[in-house]
């Protein structure tokens, strides 16, 4: 297996391009200016790398360089990969499976520099964007989610963990090799959702790949960090199962059932587990399960002015429909002729999520535990985060999760700040830092920017998260 | 006992004045405007009833009667106990404790018709006042609590649940001689937190009353409701443990060393137990307990325009500092004037919470599971209703201890609707409506005004919670 990944490597290095070939490249990707967007003082770049020739299975990209001092700054590579389904579903406790878009969800609700206007005409800034620290590469992947493609339509129907991390790493070393100026810079890999599958994967290919090119590991990588992640599919579930009772959402006899009936140590459960499910998800009813506190899209003309009871300010507020609005952005001919998208005229139109490749997902490795205790050995920085009002992948599970990986406490738990406020908790461990964000749901920086921007400051250089303001 | 008790009522009652003289003392509390007051449709009265002749005790109230057909509202009564700590502290997890003010609480901050400025200088009004649904009744118990006062300063030092329930009764018997047309009157009583104790002792007292009578019982009590109340000591101090962990507040180690040490069945505790709840302290840092996602009071000139991390528009913005309004406004000697308050020159100032009261408190029911019980057979309506963002009293305490009540599921848990969007979720036993409220903390009308209006009215009409939009 270690000897097919290295002759599968090779092949990858000995058909990246030349130096010269690689400036002409990037030119090519080069974003002179997207459809309605304001002003910037960064570059971006965005394109397709293919991954697999014979198949014909290419991925897209978006880099979003950092205003300032973009050559000395890290590069971050961020990764999306929940389905999120506009109402609940069982797959809130049963399982979370990935086919969702990092331009899509990372870059046009989270991260990125710009946010999309509620008519999909125009973009302006988000003043809580993460190029300011580093230059971000969002990532389409696998193929089959958002602009990335397969000329091999049953592809979409056996993509899995295993072949996700093999052609995100392929994608890393001949993007390298078109953006030479990237190779050796400190990288970082973030992700959210089952991107906690993504990430840990990709770093631990990165890790065997450089193992076998010690001498000269073009891909730098220093570390990675999870934020509402999928870290073990048992403790994930219990957990949500605990959330969902100690945050009054279903009732002490759906509960106990739960407990009861689901074993939660395979994917498949009994009748009697699946009807307790069925029972919590009625009970659940039309909250948003991804950010317990927000409003759902209701698509009721004043609704978005509300959250928390109270008004708000029109381009700061909360939206919960947001999503609707990149469906009709990245739809929009000129603004993928912009983005160099969409060339190979794929098919289908641009979609937030791939049902297909979510609904027929082939192998989903069960517990990311056995990666984590390979990687903190070796001296990778591992963060995990969770923001503390999602209850799809909540914060409950991750603490059992975590707890397993038995690691010692260097710095015991404690609040840590932001804006004065408690930003939420964090516990340092040999190896991993675990840190909560307060009132953030699964998609951390949109109700929290502020905290998830302190957050990424603090992992970005290495330091323990402020414990005063 | 009980001759002794019907001792005192008949001696009150004998004490109470006559019909042309209650029209006099009407008139004298009258309310002719509070200074800085926005005009408004309904009357308001305030003053003193003296409840204890020999000792000098007199309880101040104010009453916001109904803007439209006032004469045929209901009489609701309203009970604020809680001590409200600037910082958190150990009462958090150890005891609850009474003390505060209704009008400083109630009125001011949660259901009142009005709210005072940042600089005490003027009233604005509450657009989710309750007094639209019912004429609303704020009482300052006991006495030593805001304006309420005694002239024997030791009763500061020995307040406590028995007396303050008898004198919250004789209070009413003799405000209803002295406001005879609300005699009879449909009555419910509404309180939060340590009124967990005064309101259903209360009812309890009026019960009996009214049984000893009942050829006429004046006060035609119909119901009552308790929000973020406490319920029984055991299950809140475990709830509010279970609580901290699951909304990751506190450590691993924390909760299981609680859990191991604190018994939680006396108000003594272990010097384990003690150092568990020490670091749980230590661990929660600068949070609002009461309010765990909303900002804590800082006095930074811009911090309250966050919540969660969106700005917020001017006047109905959530305002973490708004008790120290309440405390300039209430020591302004002209609005002291008007609410005819503070006549006697107490000697000390208007506050919030009389910490005197507050430390010594005599004798607190260790829980209230067996007044419930009593009181769910005696048909009078009974709702407890929960915050779920509050710390302090929260709702998996008052889960644990209504499930020992062990009634039958007349209405299995569901989740209502308010204004299109989850308000909570609710199950109805028989004799007894729980409720949730989503994203409230412990003053449930502060940060939830709407779905606190719609249960209110769910609650007057007798009517099970929404079950859609």
């Amino acid at each position: 297996m270690a000897r097919i990944h290295l002759i599968i490597i090779l092949l990858v290095i000995s058909s990246t391009s030349s130096s010269s070939s690689s400036l002409r490249e990037q030119e090519e990707d080069m974003i002179k200016a997207l459809p309605g967007q304001p002003q910037v003082g960064f570059s971006q770049f965005s394109g397709y790398v293919t991954v697999n020739e014979s198949h014909g299975r290419s991925l897209f990209y978006w880099l979003t360089e950092s205003p300032s001092s973009s050559h000395t700054k890290p590069l971050l590579l961020w990764l999306n990969g929940v389905f999120k389904p506009t109402k609940p579903t069982l797959s809130f406790i049963l399982c979370n499976r990935p086919g969702c878009s990092s331009i899509g969800y990372g870059a046009s609700e989270e991260i990125g520099p710009f946010r999309i206007n509620k008519t999909g005409s125009n973009l302006y800034l988000n003043k809580f964007t993460w190029n300011t620290e580093a230059n971000i590469l969002f990532l389409e992947s696998p193929a089959g989610v958002g602009f990335s493609y397969t000329n091999t339509s049953s592809d979409l129907k056996d993509s899995g963990d295993e072949r996700t991390a093999q052609e995100n790493l392929i994608f890393l070393i001949k993007w390298m090799s078109r953006f030479p100026q990237y190779q050796y810079r400190d990288f970082y890999i973030v992700g959210e959702s089952y991107a906690g599958h993504y990430v840990p994967q990709l770093a631990k290919k990165i890790h065997l790949y450089n193992k076998a090119f010690n001498n000269t590991p073009i891909i730098n990588l220093k570390g990675f960090m999870v934020g509402n992640g999928d870290m073990d599919k048992h403790y994930d579930r219990l957990g949500a199962a605990m959330y969902a009772w100690s945050h009054a959402m279903i009732s002490d006899k759906t509960y106990k059932s739960i407990l009861k009936h689901c074993s939660f140590t395979a994917d498949k459960t009994s009748d009697k587990c699946n009807w307790a499910l069925y029972f919590a998800y009625r009970e659940f009813g039309k909250v948003n399960g991804y950010s317990i506190y927000s409003p759902s899209c209701v698509h009721q003309t004043n609704q978005t002015k509300f959250l928390h009871g109270r008004l708000l300010v029109e381009e700061y507020e909360y939206d919960p429909c947001t999503e609707s609005y990149a469906e009709i952005y990245y739809n929009r001919p000129d603004v993928q002729r912009a983005m160099h998208a969409n060339l190979t005229s794929i098919p289908y139109k641009w979609t937030l999520c791939n049902m297909v490749v979510n609904n027929n997902w082939k192998d989903s490795e069960f517990s990311m535990l056995p990666i984590y205790k390979e990687l903190t050995a070796a001296g990778l920085r591992i963060w995990v985060f969770s923001g503390d009002t999602d209850a799809v992948v909540p914060v409950t599970g991750t603490r059992l999760a975590l707890s397993k990986l038995n690691l010692p406490v260097k710095t015991p738990w404690y609040p840590w700040y932001s804006e004065k406020q408690v930003g939420g908790w964090t516990e340092v461990y040999e190896g991993l830092t675990f840190a909560t964000i307060r009132g953030a749901g699964h998609e951390v920086p949109v109700l929290q920017p502020e905290r998830a921007l302190t957050l990424l400051r603090s992992f970005l250089a290495g330091k323990e998260l402020p414990r005063s303001y």
